[in-house]
């Protein structure tokens, strides 16, 4: 069986994770209990998997982190503002 | 040039990135703002990923995604039990 699929159901769900957390940061307003050092080496990591996908012309990674790049740039701002 | 480098830094630094975060979480136990379902999406997303990696026999991936599974769960487990 071909593992692809398992590859974009991972990056899919990892993708898809950071919605629940823009959406409740964006909601609440509250960012105390989220890692500013987190979301700056995770925004960092992604542009690199971004790099990465376009060096592969990988589509699924590119996309993927692009996504990532704006949900992770949301929370980001929202912390940098809200403290 | 090799853009495998590329692939490195990005698994470390989205691998890392949880440290900080853990490690906030376990200080100040403040787990209010943080998505509850952001994390068990991003933990089955990351158990995908060793899955994918063990299927591709890719060292870096097992080893990038098993240590983003343990720094994930202690930031659930706490989410979990703190609220």
């Amino acid at each position: 069986m071909n593992p692809e699929w398992l590859g974009y159901v991972a990056a899919t769900l990892t993708t898809l994770a950071f919605v629940p957390q823009a959406v409740k940061t964006i909601r609440s307003r509250d960012t105390r209990g989220i890692s500013l050092g987190m979301y700056v080496l995770f925004i960092v990591g992604v542009v690199c998997w971004f790099g990465y996908g376009i060096a592969l012309r990988s589509w699924p990674m590119i996309v993927a982190n692009a996504i990532t790049f704006v949900l992770g740039a949301i929370i980001l701002a929202l912390k940098l503002r809200h403290g």
